[in-house]
């Protein structure tokens, strides 16, 4: 289980970031002992296990685990998944910005664990990473303003809109984003959700096998966290747990079997996951 | 309460429909009573209240209720909503018909119950009907063939998949029809999923004031149920209690404030839902 330990610590092992005024950073995550699933605190090397929903007020157990112990999961099971196109400027390139945020869903099939394999489907020949800053909602939001929207958000995390290009734009497209940006495992997800931290202005790098290929600070999201949160809520009730993956900065490139993508954010961690 | 007992009972009432070899019909309903919502089979004007998962081996317990104590609800919260568009000859027109099926996802937040106001967003100027089967699955459904995809159909409910137009493809064109077909009440649902049914060939009609404006059998979907289900999970999972809208026959037209629209299916019922 040393291997295990040390893979869970690397993952969750988070740089400094700044912090929301005072409030205390809490990181909060989910996972698998024993064939039992959890929520819990992740404080060090320790596990301290929730009791009750984490975006209401969860009590603290006196069960702790060891980082060793566990398969971490992804870190909250969604009612919904949503996502945000076009959101970076330099992603966009020559395009026209949109004026408001484009936004998709994701099928909450598609969220995958921290570690676990990204699978190419068989018919597939273009998957791509998109390393992206995932909103958490904390609250049901509907038709809310900017103000409203930053109390509705719970915390943030790490997420890759893995994306196949022919199914999205290319010969094969479809008249929709579904299997695209829908297929099973295209959702990774974690590891961690963190409260407390200011999300408008993190490090966002993602790494394909080991070497930087897109490095952005949230500061040049084009549509904020806020205000993609309350622009949805004109439209459509975000509710408790909902995730809105905010989008992706600069070019991506295709994986293959073999290959291992990490998207890391300051503050957070990094979510690793290998293709199948 | 007599008008609920009118309603309801009109609302369930289901012109006779070819069913499926010696399978008995079931119909079940979800409803609202005194503040709590259950499960029932219903049974002319009885509602035999139901424990456990409708989709497991649900117990019919000793409580009835009547059509007249009940408010309606849509009977299943899925886990998440597909929908299939271009999916009739008589609703494509000249355009070129799809070699597969074309699928998107609908929010579980726009699912609206029977009865209940569809409500046209604020800036939405071009909302329209689209009456259609929808198809309840009973099991989780990966890379499934048509006849494993055939036992896992557990049943089929009327459907509107409502649309704002210049959001799907007019001048406010989103790059995704997240709002369009997906917005608060874009999706009403019911009023019973019925089991048993050869749901190959059922009469689909929709009313707009009490006027038939969309009239076709099921058996001229261009990509019948099984073959829907069984393309969906080549590429995303289906899971117990999931929906997908197959799609709207003919043309459709605008909805206004104080309209009435019916979605009318052979053995199933009428969906009917106001205009707010």
């Amino acid at each position: 289980m040393h291997s295990r330990r040390n893979f869970n610590a690397t993952m969750l092992a988070a740089m400094a970031a700044p912090q929301m005024g005072s409030a205390k950073v809490k990181r909060y995550v989910r996972f698998e002992h024993q064939g039992r699933t959890a929520h819990a605190l992740h404080e060090g090397d320790d596990l301290l296990v929730l009791e009750g929903n984490i975006l209401g007020s969860p009590k603290v157990t006196k069960t702790k685990r060891k980082l060793s112990e566990v398969k971490l999961l992804y870190p909250i099971v969604p009612p919904k998944v949503l996502a945000v196109g076009l959101n970076y400027k330099s992603h966009i390139g020559n395009r026209t910005p949109p004026s408001s945020p484009e936004i998709f869903y994701k099928p909450i099939t598609c969220l995958t664990n921290p570690g676990d394999p990204i699978r190419i489907p068989a018919t597939a020949k273009n998957v791509h990473y998109e390393g992206e800053l995932v909103i958490v909602i904390g609250k049901t939001l509907h038709n809310v303003n900017r103000d409203q929207a930053i109390a509705g958000i719970f915390g943030v995390t790490c997420g890759n809109d893995v994306s196949e290009r022919d199914w999205q734009n290319g010969a094969q497209k479809d008249l929709q984003w579904w299997r695209a940006k829908g297929a099973d495992t295209f959702g990774p997800l974690g590891p961690a959700i963190v409260t407390g931290l200011d999300y408008g202005k993190l490090l966002l790098e993602t790494k394909l096998n080991g070497q930087s290929v897109q490095k952005q600070y949230t500061s040049d999201l084009l549509f904020d966290c806020p205000a993609i949160v309350s622009y949805v809520s004109q439209f459509v009730t975000l509710t408790p747990g909902d995730l809105i993956y905010t989008g992706t900065p600069g070019s991506t490139k295709k994986m293959s079997p073999g290959d291992k993508v990490e998207v890391q954010i300051e503050g957070i961690g990094t979510l690793m996951n290998p293709i199948a």
